[in-house]
């Protein structure tokens, strides 16, 4: 059977362009493994609400523009985003843009909004710049109320939304999953693990489909006619403060999900220096890495998405619905 | 291909006794087919939300029972569950156990529960008797506050439990999705679209997964050592009033979400006279079905979120994230 399902793959898919068929395994008994302690539910959950976790006693003013949430500070952010410049205003607990601002155009906010957070940089508020612009949005679905610097939206609990990508080879009849090592040298949880490829999204309403393609090439080497086997497969959402790596403060974001097989023959390669490496893991290594918190905290919440897909969770352990629960606590909007 | 994957799934695995492997397709192009409006996620999320439909202004009174809600329930039929004997009584809003029974075990408030609810079948609120016991529970890991005849849970607006499984089949590369008629004869949506295999769970913190084998082989004639081929994939939850069925008022449900790969020289069939027949249906054949509310309304939520996760609804369609977030809409606990 393997040997069939191989060459199926390797000879006739890859060289020949066609699409072998993607297989879906999953533990076929109720059994636990040794490595997987009966509070493993419990455990994942406590790993899975490091990304929804706002702190003990954090109040956030929300951020209201035309009408719409698009956004919430913490207090002294927000008296530091109102004092820096006339973009922002604090009225009666809610933070606004200025109101000749609420009346103009994006393009005209945005210039607004960039001279103030200049100012929050120049004053170290803001660090980690990345010169690029993120939409400030009540949903995915809307026009952007203006963009912001992507270092500051966070600081601005404004949505972010992005693509990770669940990559798996099967071993035989084993699922295993790929998993890479993030480099040493990056701003953001260096050293911790990650998707074979992941990506914020720089505009809402668009293709998350063509990003998760040129995602795959740029981080793991994938050519587009393997990564097109990519497909979407869940969101998973998260509202919380995060402790670690500046620029990731507040979260507030939504991430679509997308599962790739990958052939047996097929090794996924550090292209653009982002992480050190890859490795092929059980998926008893993936669940203690993950009980162990090695895992970058937003790749644990979509790793446990697709373990539960997959069914290597089952509703016959303790936990498991208060689990699937906290994959989308955030606003799934 | 099809060759060699179909001669291992019949000569290898079904009489040898080996598990071939499942394959997970989905659309790998991002092209709509014609079939496919450009509202059909917002189609779809209206079939979804008729699971999530309280109706206009619906006021509940909570029934709480050790500190904990385990229902809600109608201000009319709460002051008719109250006046019905000595087990209930409304104090300021809400609804509690006589204070005697709130210091009852468990045995002793169900036995003065069912001589309520024999009142208020006496009186015609409780209709479609099933003489079945089910727990009322604040979650899913939580002890039995009492048990209660099914045919009145819903009325309590007690949470309820069930197993579904999606059962499909690849016809070359195609997913195609196997889809009951419910009998004619059904007291509840008779002759609606259905899954091949679902059941209320009659007890909590069970077994889901065993089950789900009886009802394959019960509903759908799946011996056991195909239907072991299922496995837990999801969980939607939904909370509304719905308006058909008797004995279906009220659901506050949560369903453990199956899956299962049958193979193309299998054919489910009637076993226990619940369904008229088995149709092995197109994805767009199902797609058209949904949007027609031909389904039973909560096959139609473990339905769609069947199709998310297949890739067959996508992030670059308009409303997708609001469709998904509608499949975990109730209390997933």
């Amino acid at each position: 059977m393997r040997t069939c399902y191989s060459l199926l793959l390797t000879a006739a898919a890859l060289t020949a362009g066609l699409k072998p068929p993607q297989r879906s395994k999953a533990i076929r008994t109720t059994a636990r493994s040794a490595a997987q302690p009966a509070d493993l539910c419990a455990q994942l959950l406590n790993e899975v609400n490091k990304c929804n976790d706002l702190g003990d006693g954090v109040a956030l003013l929300p951020l209201i523009v035309d009408g719409h949430k698009v956004g919430e500070l913490r207090p002294e952010l927000a008296k530091a985003v109102a004092d820096a410049g006339t973009a922002f205003r604090i009225d009666a607990g809610v933070v606004r843009l200025d109101a000749a601002l609420e009346a103009a155009d994006e393009p005209a906010r945005t210039e607004a909004v960039a001279t103030c957070i200049d100012r929050l940089a120049k004053d170290g508020v803001v660090t980690g710049w990345r010169d690029e612009l993120l939409p400030v949005v009540a949903s995915y679905s809307a026009a952007p109320a203006f963009r912001v610097e992507r270092a500051a939206y966070p600081l601005l609990g404004a949505k972010g939304y992005g693509v990770h990508v669940n990559g798996y080879t099967f071993d035989g009849d084993e699922l295993r999953v790929w998993v890479a090592t993030r480099a040493s040298t990056k701003a953001t949880y260096p050293g911790m693990l990650d998707h074979v490829a992941a990506g914020q999204l720089a505009d809402v309403g668009g293709r998350p489909g063509e990003q998760v393609l040129a995602e795959l090439a740029e981080e793991a080497g994938v050519p587009d006619e393997l990564g097109k086997r990519a497909a979407p497969a869940s969101v998973v959402s998260y509202r919380g403060v995060a402790g670690e790596g500046k620029g990731e403060r507040v979260t507030n974001e939504v991430l679509f999900c997308y599962d790739i097989e990958l052939p047996s023959s097929f090794t996924p390669r550090p292209v653009d220096g982002e992480v050190e490496g890859f490795e092929l893991r059980s998926v008893d290594a993936v669940l203690a890495d993950l009980v162990r918190g090695r895992f970058k905290p937003n790749v644990a919440v979509v790793t446990v998405d697709f373990l539960v897909r997959r069914g290597f969770l089952r509703p016959e352990m303790d936990g498991y619905l208060a689990l699937v629960a906290a994959l989308r606590s955030g606003d799934c909007s």
